[in-house]
């Protein structure tokens, strides 16, 4: 593996002034011309050098014989082509002080099981010898967001937003179905990396990079199937123990997935339980379903650190309070008592009747937005809350409701967590729950249950790193 | 409680030829003017009655100054008024004939504890005398999609689809809730139903007549805080077993939930564990998040009785295969062998060395879309396989699969549970999907591990009917 001694070279890889694709095409069949279409509609500036001996110019831009014909420098180089134009490619990519590729190119093992190996070990070799940083082979290629580069075959990514989180995935499958996820549910990414089969750039490296040299990530979001040299890894994560944190999705815990996992990715899958340990030594969380991860990641991204375990529970109406309650007690976090301040404050804006100890049904101040607002102030200021759940339902009469707290939201800017469920029909409340949202004002799930277990990685995250 | 001999009175109540709004209004502060918007735009076909002593029309209709005023018979009647005038509304239902209400007022508790009781008792006393049914007080209302009624509060109900699930519920915020998520994943209802503090018409009641009087639908969900009488539900659902699938959301399970519970609902909300013990003896399922109760209900109204634990899974991309695989397990699934002949026709289909056993990865696949219908026949007719789960995540270079298989699906109409997770940006495949999924060819989830889970539910359902 690469030693991370060639922090440049990533840095070159993510960041590129011009990028060769080795494979450009127009034809939709072949990735080449997918990943034209990732870098133009992504909105790429630098310079696009598509590299096909067979055409003169390709999506408009005139195309190379090779990146020799080119002649200039080049940053970063993306190979779409078949495995045994390989050699070749990367003998000219180090001849002509290439520093970076995205090697899609798959079907190593599809040639005979021995010669895939020796060109795996071939290419390896010159990229090595060279200081080519290179991610694949077998990959769908990598996304920086920050730098609107989507080195990719699936132009799509770009509809995910730019934010913080950082993607390192073992699985083009998975990797696609957390984008479409984060499209969905307004999540923001740094990066999307799809590893493959590692040719010199592992789990290790990847996140010893993200913590060192990568401002723009906060969180990092692994999917691993199976590694190679795992206490290496484990070395790394104690390492940056409490930097950043890191949340992992392990798939394998059943026979036949842990089967699967070690013919898919060739490497010593190995029992769960001692992966599980690992991470639990060494200060990181192992979430075992996929929209769990990303509303971790998105809680842990978009909140402050929570700095004790009580929490607040607000709701608009008094199930999705109760449904919340269930998941916070079951996960150690408390539903505290306020002091009585805060209590007497609540009381004088709701009726007696209703819930007014937490977890609190503001359904009654519906039609008040100074009685709801003097809620939330009362409680945003009690010493005892580390954290508040807001849980507004929808309903045509509690239509103003959004806007009539919106202000009180922003200016509070989160000084301790606020998720939210704020849920209601599409259309209606979006733009203004995206606006609180990219504001830091919140982190918004689209359940009281997904809102729950988002504060509760974030207090199993401070118990993570507090050991 | 009403007995059920009043079957006449609930099948006007859920399919009235005249409906009357008490408290009728067009200033959009009054729980009134919402309701005659969800019966104007909600397309119902039958009269409307708007009743408002200062008004001559509302919302273009003709209004009356009471049901007696307006003379003719009116099937229901939705009362939004403040509680003082109940006690008359009710004795004016009673002498006109009316059979069914829906009564969204609530307050009773807000005049003064003892008071609201014995106003509560008075129009009880009341409505059972004239054999009135009553939905309510304190509810939202309900929707019955198949007469196309929105009777709530919240015309955006009537964006659900109509289909073969009915929701009873205790939480207005709840039902909001499940509205909300079926418009976004495409969940068919056949009613809502916000039961609100039950004057005459409890669980009990409800499912009985969902069980044996309305074939619209097929699969009950439950949504349960507290409730007075145990053991006569379970009587119910005893007495049904196996009749058309229940699942139940019981809160509670937590200490502060519990707490919210009864003082919200004013019933003995009681021991979790013995609510759960009694859900178990009665063949009904407990599913304790709201977002795996819709999955589950989906699954059960939308795919055949699963006949054993024997699944295949196949996947356009390894990783979400073994994402599901690890669920399926957990659940007691089993991702089976296929006989001889499955497998060589599937070994005819993809290359020596990618997973070609269950779990099957057809990404070596993709771009031939007559194997991938030979891979997919050729499991549909193995007798191992009792089910079949499709995982695809799209990317530019396979969007031409779902119409490549889409005949495939829709002529085999589910002989077998089809469950998918075929995702993609919003936009795309969406109406592919949408049609496949309300032609019955399968029913799509939105994560690997959703669509597992629904599996296991169909699994945890056949296990609990057949003990």
């Amino acid at each position: 593996m690469l030693m991370n001694k060639n922090i440049s070279g990533m840095n070159l890889l993510f960041n590129p002034k011009s990028v060769a694709i080795i494979g450009a095409s127009e034809k939709t069949d072949k990735l080449g011309s997918h990943v034209m279409n990732s870098l133009i509609k992504g909105g790429y500036k630098g310079k696009i050098i598509p590299v096909n001996p067979f055409s003169e110019t390709i999506m408009g831009l005139k195309a190379y014989r090779s990146i020799r014909d080119y002649g200039k420098q080049i940053d970063m180089v993306i190979v779409a082509v078949p495995a045994k134009l390989l050699s070749e490619v990367f003998r000219e990519c180090a001849d002509s002080g290439v520093k970076g590729v995205v090697l899609i190119t798959a079907g190593f093992k599809e040639i005979e099981d021995s010669s895939g190996i020796e060109l795996h070990n071939t290419i390896a070799e010159i990229a090595n010898k060279a200081g080519i940083s290179v991610i694949g082979p077998n990959t769908f290629g990598m996304i920086n967001f920050h730098a609107s580069l989507n080195a990719s075959f699936t132009p799509e990514f770009s509809r995910v937003k730019k934010g913080t989180i950082a993607l390192v995935s073992q699985s083009g499958g998975i990797s696609h179905l957390f984008g479409f996820m984060a499209i969905r549910t307004n999540a923001g990414f740094s990066k999307i990396i799809g590893l493959g089969n590692r040719l010199n750039i592992d789990f290790a490296e990847m996140v010893e990079y993200l913590m060192d040299h990568d401002p723009d990530t906060k969180v990092l979001m692994l999917y691993m199937e199976g590694i190679d040299n795992p206490g290496r890894l484990m070395e790394i994560f104690k390492k940056h123990r409490g930097k950043k944190p890191v949340i992992v999705n392990k798939t394998g815990s059943s026979e036949k997935g842990d089967q699967a996992s070690k013919s898919h990715t060739g490497s010593m899958a190995g029992r769960h339980e001692i992966y599980l340990g690992a991470f639990r030594q060494t200060g990181i969380l192992a979430i075992d379903d996929t929209e769990t991860l990303l509303d971790s990641a998105r809680a842990l991204a978009g909140c402050p650190k929570l700095e004790g375990n009580g929490v607040a529970i607000l709701s608009g109406q008094a199930g999705p309070g109760m449904a919340a309650c269930d998941i916070c007690e079951a996960y150690g976090l408390k539903i505290v008592d306020f002091n009585n301040h805060t209590q007497e404050r609540i009381n004088e804006n709701l009726p007696p009747l209703a819930l007014r100890s937490n977890p609190v049904d503001m359904g009654p101040a519906w039609y008040d937005a100074d009685a709801s607002r003097e809620i939330i102030k009362a409680v945003m200021e009690d010493d005892n809350v580390n954290a508040i759940m807001l849980l507004i339902m929808f309903a045509s009469a509690n239509v103003g409701v959004v806007n009539g707290i919106s202000s009180l939201l922003l200016n509070w800017k989160q000084k301790k967590p606020l998720i939210t469920c704020i849920f209601a029909p599409p259309g209606i409340w979006d733009n203004e729950m995206e606006h609180l949202e990219d504001s830091g004002a919140l982190v918004n799930f689209p359940s009281p249950e997904r809102a729950a277990r988002a504060m509760a990685s974030l207090w199993k995250y401070k118990n993570a790193i507090d050991k």
